[in-house]
C-alpha cells in the first residue's frame, strides 16, 4: 500500500512525478538540495522537506530518487541511517542507466530495499521550472528487480506507477535494460551529435544549414539538448553503447560499399531490413485500443515471468490484487 | 515576368505547390499522369490540362516538372518538341538531387531553357490527398545554374518563388546542392533507416520498442516513409552519401574506442565538436527577425556572387529590380 511517495530531486523529471502525484490526490514529500522551488511546489500541494531526516519523518511508503546521478552517493550515504531506522521503506529511482544505480545503492548497504525504475518521459529541458505533470502523459517505466527482490517492494513501486502515476510498467532486469536503453536512447543521442559535428566539420555548413528542414532536424534534436547531461549517459551505459556503435558504424559502412558497387539489391535488402518495426510502428498507430488480460504472478520465479511478459510486448497497467496483474497486450515488432 | 506557371505533376509536392500559386493568386495550369485529382484541383482553382500540349498551350511562363524522377524521360520527350515551338517558357523542377535531373534534361537537349530547383520542404506522406498549400511555409529553395544559365530564365524561377510562392532561395552550382542535401538529408535518411534495422535484429527488440520515447521516435521518423523513395533519393546521390556515410562510420568507430578506453577527454571533446551548430541554433531560435539588404547581382559572374552569398548564410527574399536582390541575412553556423 502507497500512501505517502518522497521524491527527492526537484529537477524536471523530480518536478513533474510530484507535481503529478500531488495533482493526482498521492500525498508528495520532497526534498531538494536547493530549496528554491519550494514555494511554487507548496502552492501545488507538495509537503517540502528541509532536509532528508524531515523527508523520511513524513513517513513516505516509497522514496523515489530524482537526483543527479553524481548526487547518488552523497544521498544514499544520508538515506542510509535514515532508512535503517525505516526498514518497511521501499528505494527507488529514476535514472535511465540501472546497473550503475544498483552498484552505487548496493555499495552504501541498502540493496535489500532498492528496487530500479526508469520513467521513459523527458524532454529537452531541464530543471524544476520545465517540470510538468503531463510530461508523464502515457508513459511507460522500466521497473527492474533482481533475483533477490522482495516482492512487496516491488508492488510497492509498480502500485505507485500504475495507480498513482497513472502509467504503464515492465519488468526488466538491469542488464536487459541498460541494453534497450542504450539501443532506443543512449546510442541514439551519438548518433545525433555524430551528426551534428559532422555538419559542423563540413566546409559548407551554411548552405547544409540553410537547406535543412524536417529530417535534420528531427534527427539532431537530441544533440541540441544538455551535452553533458547526455555523455553522462553515454559514459554511465558505455559498455552496451559502446557494441551498438560499432555494429551502426558496420551498417554504414556495408551501405557506403554497395552503394560504391551500385549494388542494387543489397542497397534494397538495406531498405526492407526495418520493414518489421515499420510494420509494428504502422499496427499501433492504427490500434484504437489494445486488448487487456489478467496475468498471474507466480511467488517463485516472478522475475522471470515477468520478463518475458514484456518480451511478448506485454505492460502491466494495474493489479487486481497482489499476484493477480492487469497487462495491456501490444503488438509485437 | 511569370503570369502563368505550369505544374506537372500533382503529388505531394507539386499538388501542395499548385494549391499554394493558386490561392496566392497566380494562374496555375496542371497536368498529372492519372487525372483522379482534377476535380479537386479545379475546385481549388488549377487549371487541369488533358496532355502535355495543352498544359504548353495555357502559355507557362514557368513549368515546374513535380513528376518523379523515373517519369523524367518520358515527360521531358513529350514537352521537348513543345519546348521547341514555345523557346521562351523556362522549365524547372523540384527534384531533391539536381545532378541527375540536369544530364536527363541535358540528354533531352534542354538544357538551354532548365534552371534546377528543390524546395526543402516535405513530409512523411505523399500523393494529392496529402497536398497542402501550408507545406511550403516559411519553406526555402535551392536555385542549381551552371556557367551558362541564361540569367532571365534564372530570374523567372527566382520571381515564382519569391514573388508568388513567397518563399526563400539561395542559389547553388549542382554538386555544391546534392553535397549538402546529402549531408542534411540524404545521409541521415539511411542513418535512421540503419537505427531501425538494428533495433529490427535486436533480440530483445519487443522491449527496446516498448521503451523507446522522444529520442527514437524522431530519430526515426524519416525511416517511416516510403522506402522505395527514400532508396531513390539516395541512389541519385550515392557519390555524396558514400563519403558521408565512411565519414560518419568513423566517427562512431572512435567514439566506440573512447567509451573502451574510458578516454574522457577525447568523449568530453566529441560532445563538445558540435558546440558551433548548437551556438547557430539557438542565436536562429532567439531572433524575432533577420536584417535584410540589398544586392547588386554582377552580370558576369552572377553564379558565383549568388553562390558566395549563400556560403555566408544569405538568402534571396525578393528583388528591387532584374539586378538587384533583396537578401536576409540569418546567423553563420
Amino acid at each position: 500500500m502507497v500512501d505517502t511517495v518522497g521524491v527527492v530531486g526537484l529537477g524536471l523529471i523530480g518536478g513533474s512525478l510530484a507535481r503529478r502525484l500531488a495533482a493526482g490526490g498521492t500525498r508528495v514529500v520532497a526534498w531538494n538540495h536547493r530549496p528554491h522551488p519550494y514555494a511554487q511546489a507548496e502552492a501545488d500541494g507538495i509537503v517540502c522537506a528541509r532536509d532528508l531526516r524531515e523527508l523520511m519523518d513524513a513517513a513516505p511508503d516509497v522514496v523515489v530518487l530524482c537526483n543527479p546521478l553524481k548526487a547518488m552517493p552523497s544521498v544514499l550515504a544520508a538515506l542510509a541511517p535514515l532508512l535503517a531506522q525505516n526498514p518497511r521503506v521501499t528505494l527507488t529511482d529514476v535514472g535511465s542507466v540501472k546497473g550503475v544505480v544498483r552498484e552505487q545503492v548496493r555499495e552504501a548497504g541498502l540493496e535489500a530495499c532498492y528496487v530500479g525504475a526508469h520513467p521513459m518521459a523527458g524532454n529537452e529541458l531541464s530543471g524544476w521550472s520545465a517540470a510538468d505533470a503531463h510530461l508523464f502523459d502515457d508513459a511507460l517505466w522500466a521497473v527492474t528487480v533482481e533475483e533477490d527482490t522482495e516482492y512487496r517492494r516491488f508492488f510497492d513501486v509498480a502500485s505507485m506507477i500504475t495507480q498513482h502515476v497513472g502509467n504503464r510498467l515492465i519488468v526488466l532486469d538491469d542488464e536487459t535494460h541498460d541494453k534497450a536503453a542504450a539501443m532506443i536512447s543512449h546510442m541514439p543521442h551519438v548518433v545525433s551529435t555524430a551528426l551534428i559535428n559532422e555538419l559542423t566539420a563540413n566546409p559548407d555548413r551554411n548552405i547544409a544549414a540553410a537547406l535543412s528542414a524536417g529530417c535534420w532536424r528531427d534527427m539532431t534534436r537530441v544533440a541540441l539538448t544538455d551535452p553533458d547531461r547526455t555523455r553522462a549517459m553515454v559514459e554511465e551505459d558505455a559498455v552496451n553503447v559502446e557494441v551498438l556503435l560499432r555494429r551502426m558504424a558496420a551498417r554504414l559502412t556495408d551501405m557506403a560499399d554497395w552503394l560504391h558497387d551500385a549494388d542494387a539489391s543489397q542497397v534494397r535488402g538495406f531498405f526492407a531490413e526495418g520493414d518489421p518495426f515499420r510494420r509494428y510502428k504502422s499496427a499501433i498507430a492504427h490500434s484504437d485500443s489494445f486488448a487487456n488480460r489478467e496475468l498471474e504472478i507466480p511467488e517463485s520465479g516472478w522475475q522471470q515471468a515477468l520478463l518475458f511478459s514484456a518480451r511478448r510486448g506485454e505492460a502491466i497497467i494495474g493489479f487486481v490484487h497482489l499476484r493477480q496483474a492487469i497487462i495491456q497486450v501490444r503488438p509485437s515488432v
